[in-house]
């Protein structure tokens, strides 16, 4: 049985890599709708070979589409009218609320198709940054759309690339992302753009390194997760702002218990979290 | 001549044991209010003995004050009174107006106290987290109060531990921090607070991991600093109000452009930034 990864990105790329060194798969081919893309994928050995179309890719036996927020329609609508009866699919994109409406139209698409969010990255881009390693330890979602058979095929691929599966509703993922990975990358930008007016006078340490390593990432990119996502990032704004404005009227008063309050809450809530992440 | 260290935490503990390797000074003394840490920091070689009393590390040729900022005054005036002729001090307080006040009341202060702020840490705390290579490419701000006997042998010896001393003023330096460090830590702490309610469905990646490594860190300590550079840290908060509530308001009016405009535009100033953190 063949792979197809569609989209030769930093996702699909790092996967291909993955992919082809687990045997798995008697080959991984890979789609890009950049020529350029898919002739760097092949030359860095993230695939086997580069087919001309979505069609072709779709009809492997497991699919990977793993294409901008943007593309990901069209794209699941090509490999719908192209597939085998075999094929078995599952997407890449950060926000899943759009490939859950697509499936919602027409349940029976949840017989071939699985939601997923793998989620790993580095700050670069296309097959040049590609890392066979990208997921590893890393947690990658899945979401079931009510047909199990995708659900054990995909978990047993994902864990054979080092990757943890985690079972989660489509809404349930794009609330913990909108918390966990969307508003992070807003604040990071948010804090560049505070640091502007510092001029000769910019001294900085590691919590600001890490604290904006990701501002500014792909902005192409990010555009489309953050409007793909909006409701969601609106409403884990306003809980930031809540906390925020606490704080802030706790300096403003200066009111020595409540900050130190505010310190220790999250000290113990990062505590609980800390084996999860 | 002789080095003491007041005030044997993680930073006075990693400073000894930097100092200690240098072969600039024949001893490196240390005393911290609790006997415990003390002994502790005996026992890991950070110092070669402690002393009984601030007066006494006072009376080293070069003294440095690594106490939270609710002691250093206190501290100050302890060592004013013991100091010899020969003795040069500089502290390591993360907030220079309190320190720089001190001084202005009394300017022939300058003659022998300079202020000072290594922008280095981890997430650990006193002799069992002291490492000898933590200054080692990080920024340590000095903060020149009008005399320049101090600021030469300072810049020496923080050189030599391989720091890359900065000049600032008081003010300069806290309206930096403010900005990329003390916004920073409580940002960490207001993420953790906005992933509470996320329970079973808590997922996140690297982006995640570095925005919320410093929340809650060390909750007594912060509270001081937090409070320490109160004015300048309302103003840093509302100016990333500002741009948050810029990037709210294009999230909700789903304008595209703007999204983008926002994005880029932090990537522009943290390419601008890239070399000097």
């Amino acid at each position: 049985m063949d792979a197809g990864i569609i989209g030769l990105g930093l996702i699909g790329s790092s996967l291909g890599l993955a992919l082809r060194r687990t045997g798995l798969f008697e080959r991984v081919v890979g789609y890009d709708l950049n020529e350029r893309t898919g002739r760097q994928a092949l030359g860095f050995g993230c695939v086997d070979a580069v087919v001309p179309s979505i069609g072709e890719a779709a009809r492997c036996g497991r699919v990977f589409v793993a294409v901008p927020p943007s593309a990901v329609r069209p794209c699941l609508e090509a490999i719908e009218a192209a597939r085998t009866p075999e094929t078995l699919a599952s997407d890449c994109v950060s926000v899943k609320g759009t490939v859950a409406d697509w499936v919602a139209a027409r349940p029976d698409r949840a017989r071939w198709l699985l939601g997923g969010h793998p989620m790993a990255g580095n700050e670069g881009q296309g097959p040049e940054a590609a890392d066979e390693e990208l997921f590893r330890g890393a947690t990658w979602v899945l979401v079931p759309f009510g047909d199990e058979a995708p659900v054990g095929e995909f978990d047993r691929i994902v864990r054979t690339i080092g990757a943890r599966p985690v079972l989660l509703a489509a809404e349930d993922h794009d609330r913990a992302v909108a918390v966990t990975s969307h508003l992070p990358h807003i604040l990071a930008s948010c804090l560049v753009h505070a640091s502007a007016d510092l001029g000769e006078a910019f001294v900085s340490a590691g919590s600001w390194r890490d604290l904006t390593r990701v501002a500014g990432a792909n902005p192409p990119l990010w555009q489309q997760i953050l409007l793909a996502n909006r409701r969601r990032i609106l409403a884990a704004i306003d809980d930031l702002l809540t906390s925020l404005s606490e704080v802030r009227a706790a300096l403003e008063a200066n009111d020595a218990e409540a900050v130190r309050a505010f310190l220790e809450e999250a000290r113990q809530l990062k505590l609980r979290q800390g084996g999860t992440d």
